[in-house]
């Protein structure tokens, strides 16, 4: 069995955290039926960001990268879904 | 002059953007003057995700995560003390 360095096992937990913490969002986002309190913009770059730290995942083939960053993006189309929406409503 | 591997480059400007893409989620909250679209538990979730990948940045002597998640920090605290004036507002 293989020993992961304590700065790793950090890193693990700080990628857990910052991916597993867009589930409250949504939540809420659901919860009050709008996204109004959330920046398109914010979602926008976010996603575009996320997309490609997906890309250097694939590139440096690191399984932890991909994964973590496969499941923010999907969490952030959920929020953007709900925001274009609320725009489209908003018309 | 050192070349930058294509992979690096895409993992820099998405570094550039995860970080950045907080500061129009920053302005619409000053605007709005709240941060009630905001679910607490995500920033909660999220600041101690932003510092666990600061120690790790610290531990592997990474300038640049350093660097980018320390911004991040900043902004996530900004929205924070939005979040607890509107929950200290409301009681």
């Amino acid at each position: 069995m293989s020993m992961l360095k304590s700065s790793e096992i950090i890193g693990l937990i700080a990628g857990f955290l910052t991916t597993s913490g867009y589930i409250p969002q949504i939540y809420v986002v659901i919860k009050s039926k709008t996204a109004s309190g959330l920046s398109g913009l914010f979602l926008s770059i976010m996603s575009v960001g996320i997309s490609l730290w997906l890309v250097y995942g694939a590139l440096i083939k690191s399984l932890s990268i991909m994964v973590a960053n496969g499941f923010s993006l999907i969490c952030l189309l959920v929020l953007g879904f709900y925001k274009i929406k609320d725009i489209t409503n908003n018309h």
